[in-house]
Parts: structure tokens; sequence; C-alpha cells
């Protein structure tokens, strides 16, 4: 584990996303924002070419993370990785996408080695990264392989200042999600979920919230089997692996703000039900963190938004929550040991 | 259509629910509260020593709907329809459900004649009717039957201040729900949706969003097929039939702030999918609507709660909003004409 040479003091790795896409517009906003907001350090990953492309302001070049921290106050920082070419905002092409896979890899490199604190990742193009060679779902399942971590172990967390929720199943058709809940799964899902927030929350026992699947979690039996067959059992087991857990609970009463007191993350069936209270509560702040990986990475939870890059009309928050959730994991991770 | 009858000042009648339930407790609250909350005049309808059992205040037994309005400001009026024989707060028993029953076809009854101006039901405990012979999978369908409305008729809304939502199918399990959407259920859903908006809200051309099945509403066909083969047809033909109506849009992305100001109400494929938000955002406001009566018909979007009957910590605030939304349905409906 890498995490013993993670400093508090080491900057943080952003890789830019697609060039043409948002992401180098809000980690120019979030620079603007370091002080008013409190966010740590950081320095981009990119193309100095696609922030030129969208924002005015003063940006260093560096050679070297080190180099990072000292121009900070009075420069962004970015580490060119590549040549993206022409770059159009709102017009994504091959030589972009080109461009966004290698600097998440050259991200995740620097936060693997403790060169970089952790690693936040702007919005690619999924579609225009397959076509450039990229073979994993998404960025997530791409990290978890550059650090030796199983795709599966690697569990992707919804956190916003009102809720933090981890789906069980994620991008599959609702009619598939049933028969793919299995007692392993879940069991797996919330054993990560539960270790991630005291690695990464400093949250010394976390309490977990199980969603049911059906309406009103099954009515006992009588709207579904599947909390008798495969959720309840998962929990049983967890208690007896001594996990704080609860549930089968009926998903519509668990996000109020009463309930939201009484679990530090709610484990949900399938990616709606997870994300319809995060971006409901949360739209604008809404924070990826990958749990179960040897570097904090955390990522603004929305896309590349083509049809707004270039406008100047990009929220920051998401990336601006990306970051400070990202200092505030790396010092959970420091204190935690 | 006996809404001509219906007028303003005819006063509500409020099936008091299961006598061991927080009904009689929320009903009794909602009086005390009814001039700080600007509640319309209304009368209980059900058993006066439910009432007593829970409540010291003023009660004052009525033998018809028009005695309500004088004494309304004095004390709390009530229709006694039965003896519900002992209570026991938080213990519901054969003869509490017997006389919920009558409470609620008195209600109807009353309102359906024009001498109430709607009806606004208090919670009943559905296992306890089903022992005395009640055959409705609820009150929704009990009443659609008395007012001759075919029940997939009587389209259930839950609205709050914030938003309101239509799910298209309600209590099946999960796995039903994919196959149980077609494009006439979303059609009819959505048409009676479109008149309810008309008619007990006064909306002259209310807009409607429709919500997809899968994660991303489908991503064009990769992640599910619904929304090219039933959701998006449905879309197209109420469209032509002049309907404003947008669609399938991803579940996750509808319900924030910004979202929920593009459209007067939402139609949801799935119970959790429209209760979710809905409950997260209004969970002690939350109010049933029922659209597509002949008469006016609210309750408030929460059970008998029997474990907390009989504590007087029962919140009034969702009765509360059912009483005052009855009101605007009713003058609404007479504006409508």
């Amino acid at each position: 584990m890498p995490s013993s040479n993670i400093t508090e003091r080491a900057p943080f790795a952003v890789s830019l996303g697609d060039p043409a896409g948002i992401g180098p517009e809000i980690v120019a906003k979030s620079w603007v924002m370091r002080d008013a907001r409190g966010l740590p350090p950081f320095f981009a990953v990119g193309d100095i070419a696609s922030l030129r492309a969208v924002w005015l302001g003063p940006i260093a070049p560096i050679g070297a993370p080190e180099e990072a921290a000292k121009i900070f106050d009075t420069a962004l920082p970015c580490l060119q990785v590549a040549q993206a070419g022409e770059i159009v905002p709102g017009t994504p092409d091959i030589d972009g996408a080109r461009t966004a896979f290698q600097a998440l890899e050259v991200a995740v490199g620097l936060a693997r080695s403790g060169s970089a604190a952790g690693v936040v990742t702007a919005p690619v193009g999924k579609e225009q990264l397959y076509g450039v060679g990229f073979t994993h779902p998404g960025q997530t399942e791409f990290i978890a392989e550059r650090c030796g971590v199983a795709p599966h172990n690697a569990v992707m967390m919804l956190a916003g200042p009102s809720l933090k929720v981890v789906p069980i199943t994620i991008h599959i058709p609702l009619a598939q999600v049933p028969a793919a809940l299995t007692i392993d799964l879940i069991r797996a899902r919330a054993i990560t979920t539960a270790k991630g927030l005291q690695r990464n929350f400093g949250i010394a026992r976390p309490r977990l919230a199980v969603a049911g699947l059906n309406p009103h979690a099954g009515e006992n039996g009588a709207l579904g089997r599947e909390e008798i067959d495969v959720i309840r059992p998962a929990i049983d087991l967890l208690r007896q692996d001594g996990l704080d857990i609860v549930g089968p609970l009926a998903a519509d009463g668990m996000f109020h703000a009463r309930a939201r007191e009484t679990y530090d993350a709610a484990l949900c069936m399938y990616h709606d039900q997870a994300l319809i209270p995060i971006k409901t509560l949360n739209f604008d702040e809404g924070v990826n963190i990958t749990l179960g990986l040897p570097i904090v990475r955390t990522s603004p939870d929305h896309g590349t938004a083509f049809g707004i890059a270039g406008k100047d009309s990009a929220n920051p928050g998401a990336m601006m929550a990306a970051l400070r959730m990202a200092a505030e994991a790396a010092r959970a991770r420091i204190a935690h040991g």
C-alpha cells in the first residue's frame, strides 16, 4: 500500500478529461475559487491548450508535481501530457480522446507513486475513449486495474453534503436488476463501503442502511421476495461480520432529513434508487468517490456536457466539492494510518 | 357529474380511518390549527370515542354536514357512524376496522351528494379492513367504484409543495414493472394526469415530464429498450393528442430544483421512482390526491402508524396539507366549471 507516502502537502492531480468537454473550464474556475472555497493545492494534467481555449487566466506549465505547490497561489499549474491538436469546445475528436486517456494514465500513476496526494478526474467522453483503445467500462474500472484492484472491488459512492449512497448494481437495464442481486454481491459492496467510510471519511464505526428492492421493501413478500431471499440474508451475515447495518428499508422512506441522520451511507439496489435521492438533494455538488482503492480518487458527478462547453456557463460546484472531498479523504487516511 | 353542486362553503368530510391509528389525533390537531394554517371547514366522520381517546378538546356531535360550518369555529364537528367498542390506540381490532370502513362509505356518499365539498381520508389498516369484507386493494379503488369510475381510471398523484408525481405502476414487485408498462397504460395515465391538473389545480396547459425506466433513460438502448419500444411511442402519441409532454428523461436528473421548474407533474414508471423524490423533498407534507374522480379526494401520504398512536407525537402536517389541497381543488373545480 503506497498510502504511507501520501502527505497532506502533496498536491492533487486533476486530469482534465475530454478537452472538448467542460473539464478544462471547471478546473480553471475551481483554481480561481481556491481560497474562497478552501481547496487543496492541485495541478491539472492534460493539454494546456484546452485550458487556454476557454480561459484567459494565468497558467504555469510544470514538469513535475513538486513544482505545483509553490506556484499554485499565483497560477494554475498544468502538467502537459499530449497535444490534443486543434480544440473546439463542444466538438470532441480522436486527438482529444487520446489526450484524455493519457492524462488519466499519468494522473493515476502520480497518485500511485505518492507524488500526488490523490487523483480527481474531470469527465471523459466514453464513446470517444472507446475509439482510442480504451477497453474499460469507465474511468473507475481503469483506475482500479492500474491500482491492482479487481474492478468489482472498486466501489462507486456518490457523496454530497446531505447524503452518501452506494448503488449495488449500476449500469444495467432495470429488468436485469433482480437477477443480478446476490447475497455475495451485497455483502462485498457493504464491506467495502464500511471500510471506505472508515478510511476516507474517518468514521470509526460506520452505520449502513440497506434499501429494499420492491415497493415498501416487499411488504413481507406480498410485493416481491428479493428482500426475504437475498437482501435480508445478506444483512444478517453482515451483522455477524460485525457491521452496524439496518434494512431492508422501504426506499421511499429513507432519504428525508430525519431518516438520513440515522446512517452514514445508504446501500441501494440499483442506479436510480441511489442517484435519484442524491441528485434531488445535491445536484450541483455531488461527488463520485471510489472506495476500495489504495489511492484517493474523486470525480464530479456529472458528464462532459459537450452541449455547454466553451460557453463559460459550466458550474464548477461539483469539481470543487470533489477537490475538497479528496483533501478530506487524504487527511482521514493519514489519521487512520 | 355532481360537481355542479359542490360549493366552496360546503364543509369537507374527513373519515377518521382506523380508530386505533393516528387518524383521530391528526384530525383533532388539524382542527386546533385551523386558523393558523388556513384550513377549510371540515367535519370528522367516525367514532367520537376515537377522538376522545386521544384528545381533550371540544367535540360537537352533528347529525348532518350542514351543521358543521356554524360550530366549526368553536368545536370539532363529528358525524358519528358506528361504535368502535373499546378503543386502544396502537391496537387495531375488528370493530375498529368496521368503523373505518363505514366512515369511508359515509364520507364518500356525502361528497357524492354534494353535502360535503370533498372527502379527505385518514389512514386505514388494510389487513384489518380485509378482515371485515373490504375487497378493494385500497381506499382509492373503493372510492373510484362508489363514484362509478373504473379503478384503472382513478389515478394516484402524490403532491407536495415542491413536486407532483404520478406512478404509472404502483404496488407490484419491481421485477414485474417492465412487462406491466404498455403504451396504452402510459397514455391513459398521462391523459388523466393532464386533465386532473387542469381540474384540480387550475393549470390551463399542464406540462408533463416522463421518466425513463432504465439508468440514463436507457442510453439509446444500450441500457434497456423500454424507452424505445414503449415509453417514447407513448409520448409521441400523447404529443399528437395535444399534450405538452417531454421525455423519457433520465430519472436521476429530473427532480432537482431547476429541473422541477420545467414541468407541472412527473410521470414515473414505478412506485419508488415517484415516491423517493417526493418523500425526500416533502416527507411531512405529502398529499395523495386521486385524479379522474367526479369528487375531490385527498389523503395524507402516510399510514396508520399504529406504533406511535396515542402518544401525542403524530405530525398533522400531511393531514393539514391534504385539507388545504382539497380546498384548492374544490375552488379550482368551481372556476373550471
